[in-house]
């Protein structure tokens, strides 16, 4: 018993130092039980044992018991030791009570609870437990986070894949090292500054900002933003034609269900993209046929012949593949929606970070009549304040407001929309955008030296803005390369995922989002993402020919 | 051409100090290709020309170039120079972009604007222009705002009403008071305690909890809040059901989707309530046949024949006739939904607030398997926070996450989701509402006095809970009354704004909202509700008869 408590608590490379030792005890417990591993009714040592054999004082683990008795997982009586729990329907992966045990102040302490109401769950297998708080037991991470849950690109989701939901809450085991596109890098997140500008906004807006407001979003950020974008994106906007919305999705979700109550039947979307962007369109009604594209981008030239409604694109930043639209492509899309009364929705995502020269303004400034531009604060700030908005044509305003619906419901908090204008209006977002250029940049730096020294063969491209680049692989290689990452512990996305089912070509690659690691973790994703790559020669394999 | 070239420059008030040089150079190029002033094909100084014109560096001008070659203004041949674009379709009236060129840091300036669009507009007028901040123009309010907008019970929506978006957010003339429903009093907003709460959040949130995150909400918020429901409400409440939203309406949705989606045709509703509650669930393809009433509340003994699929409740404390469901309807509508399958869902708007007892306990406690617990902090604590929540039967979790959607964009912020946990974790949310229960009660109590002093013939109804009162009126008089307050310059509803337009029966009354005026105006508002109560004797008006 002695030893194999030992090597138990080994196996699941327990950080049994620091304060988090009792949580991370019960929370081996916990996984021991589910799995299995300890069954119904088996005596567990006692607890000065375990410690010892542990290492830790016999508190934590007479804690750590008794915790775990009042959550249901063990019984303990007199004379009969601490067991693990006989249960009604012991399942094989019952979810956890909801698991930040540590004594200190009591934020958040979970209801004690363990019982798994019984019977069959007819919606499902139930979630795998709840995403843990703070840092994840096990000592595989460096430092930072695995931003888990639904980033845009952070799962393979697919047009209309209905699991998505699912797929997004359940954290199958973290990955050392993430690379995936979505997100940036949190741990830069400017919390003083935020919270500086959310206290002023919280101390001088007037009480009408805490009810009900304007469906179109607050008019102070919507006045800052209009400046804003102006300026930094050349977009022309005037606050009585933006929107704000709670995520680009959102955005695109009204414009979609705008156009539809418009009789538009078909969106023409890019051969590669996102496709839960692509899902919403089609949950709105409308046909969303590939655009065909070159090594020059999306052959906007075809649209004529293809006619659809409304075309939507990444013409900064083509995303995933990384390039802008080139000048006369950007001219022909516009002038196309001119002549056919269509429009085009730009997907304006990660506009704010270009490198190597100034942005590249946005479509919009082209013709404001006929392109929608959709930004969002998901890239330049953080996805979690669920801020993004849409610059609408004129015409399109009382559409988009209706499609939202009489109720407000899906907007960003108004404390949130005040404090975002005044983090824009006193210059902390330029702050904060240029030093995360600055940051971006240099990693970006350090991917193509890292690669042109260690995988000299693998072409490196969209690397002139955005947060991710694109490693093109040689036909076959792709799945290989992505099985080589999960065994290193690395996610990182191929170009398969993005690809339009009803795409001519077919592209195969590695999309690296260099913008997701916190600063401690990206040395080793590199050397992890290098090492994927040199294995790769001489390593193709025919299944995916 | 010289001369030219610089007057244009000091026509458009080209700022050309400081660094932002380029970029206001491009504007104004941008802005004369738009208005038409620079023709297309037309060919423009080279750009040491210009440069000399204009007293800048060569490069500035020579990089704005470039840059306006790659957004598809202009085009530059080798030999022919940098010259217009040719586009398809020059347009007479363009939009200006949007202009704040200033070096110094640029604080919400408006967008320089002016020129109104001419052209019929196919949506509809626009807007009347945005809302303006802080107090309003004209005096006539007493210092409090009104609550524009759509507040759930600001305005007299109806299901399928199409124009109540448009309506929304169009500000028709401020009324001097307003006794409005669907919001609680926001001068007393507890901005200090939520800040404290919103600092401690931010400061110590896990670097992940600013990215995307679990589509049921954080978990931090979703334990405490376990844990509050269950102590509050009687809720039974694990987390892994509780599903964070942002609105109740967003709630309603996401159910109404999820029944739909499992075949349900039809959600029984109150006879009176909220239209557009009734309209989300018609927009999801469900009937909502209105079910019967008496003078005890719902007839939910007629279930059985009516056979719906789910009804929707507001158990607790009726909206807006104010009545709590009896103790035999609590357990006859419970049971009913036990023998056929179906679901209760519980609107729990103002669960809260009970002054004369204890709360009545949330039905879903009885039969958390088929009873769907909705909830909000628009009436504890505020709209504007756009915070909300579902506990769901376990069966339905999953299904409600999937109609979600694949990303979460309709979630309120992660910052305020983990301020809020601390809200309630440390007792503020306790403190706030019990704070509020007693202003509340204390506004109730000086109703009643008021209208027995001054219009004792009136019955007050509903005024056991809640932020509302039904002031019930002789059949023909609901009309005039509403009248009579409008010329008071009276915000107040009548009940026929909430009746089902199906309802077997009709009832006459005002729906009185004491909780939505801040301290300054509400003895105001109550003399004036007084006095069109007293105006009423004898002007019974034949036309409602």
């Amino acid at each position: 018993m002695r030893n194999d408590w030992a090597t138990f608590g080994a196996d699941l490379h327990l950080d049994l130092r620091g304060t988090r030792l009792r949580a991370g005890l019960m929370d081996a417990l916990r996984e021991a039980v589910r799995g299995g591993r300890l069954a119904p009714g088996t005596r567990l040592p006692s607890s000065r044992q375990l410690a010892a054999d542990l290492g830790v004082a016999r508190n934590t683990v007479a804690d750590a018991y008794v915790e775990l008795v009042a959550e249901g997982w063990l019984t303990a009586r007199q004379g009969s030791g601490t067991r693990v729990a006989r249960r009604a329907d012991p399942r094989p992966a019952a979810p956890e009570a909801g698991a930040d045990e540590s004594a200190t102040p009591p934020t958040a302490g979970p209801a004690r609870d363990g019982t798994v109401r019984g019977g069959p769950v007819p919606g499902g297998p139930t979630p795998s437990g709840p995403v843990s708080r703070g840092p994840l037991p096990g000592g595989l991470l460096p430092s930072g986070p695995v931003s888990g849950g639904p980033t845009p690109g952070g799962t393979a989701w697919r047009p209309g894949g209905g699991a998505a939901g699912r797929v997004a809450w359940r954290r199958a085991g973290a990955p050392a090292y993430d690379l995936r596109t979505g997100s940036p890098d949190l741990a830069s997140f400017p919390r003083a500054a935020w919270l500086k500008a959310y206290r002023r906004a919280l101390t001088t807006a007037p009480n009408e900002a805490f009810g009900y407001g304007d469906p179109r979003g607050r008019d102070e950020l919507r006045t800052v933003l209009a400046e804003y974008l102006a300026r930094a994106r050349g977009v022309y906007a005037r606050p009585e034609r933006i929107v704000i919305c709670s995520g680009f999705a959102h955005g695109l979700m009204l414009i979609g269900r705008a156009l539809r109550g418009r009789g538009a039947k078909a969106v023409g979307v890019e051969s590669y993209g996102l496709g839960p962007h692509v899902a919403l369109l089609r949950d709105a009604g409308l046909a969303t046929p590939p655009l065909p594209f070159d090594e020059r981008g999306t052959r906007v030239e075809e649209l004529p012949s293809l006619a659809p409604d409304a075309v939507l694109l990444t013409a900064a930043h083509q995303f995933p593949l990384g390039g802008a639209l080139p000048p006369d492509r950007r001219t022909a899309v516009v002038d196309w929606a001119r002549a056919t009364g269509g429009f085009v929705l730009e997907d304006d995502y990660d506009g704010e970070f270009r490198y190597d020269r100034q942005p590249v303004g946005a479509l919009q400034g082209l013709d404001p009549e006929r392109v929608v531009y959709l930004g969002t604060a998901s890239k330049s700030l953080a996805p979690g304040l669920r801020l993004a908005w849409m610059v609408l044509p004129e015409g399109l305003v009382d559409e988009v407001v209706a499609a939202k619906g009489a109720v407000v419901d899906w907007m960003c908090g108004t404390p949130d929309q005040l404090a975002f204008a005044e983090f824009l209006a006193t210059g902390a977002h330029d702050r904060h955008v240029r030093a995360m250029r600055l940051r971006y940049r240099h990693r970006r730096d350090q991917l193509v030296a890292a690669l042109a020294a260690r995988a000299p063969g693998i072409r490196v491209g969209g690397i002139a803005a955005g947060l991710h680049a694109v490693l093109s692989l040689p036909p076959g290689t792709e799945g290989a390369a992505l099985r080589s990452a999960a065994w290193h512990g690395l996610a990182v996305q191929g170009l398969g995922q993005f690809r339009h089912p009803e795409a001519l070509r077919t592209l195969e690659g590695l999309v690296v989002g260099y913008g997701t690691p916190p600063d401690s973790a990206w040395q080793g994703a590199l050397h992890s993402l290098c090492g994927v790559l040199e294995g790769l020669d001489g390593d193709r394999d025919p299944e995916d020919g």
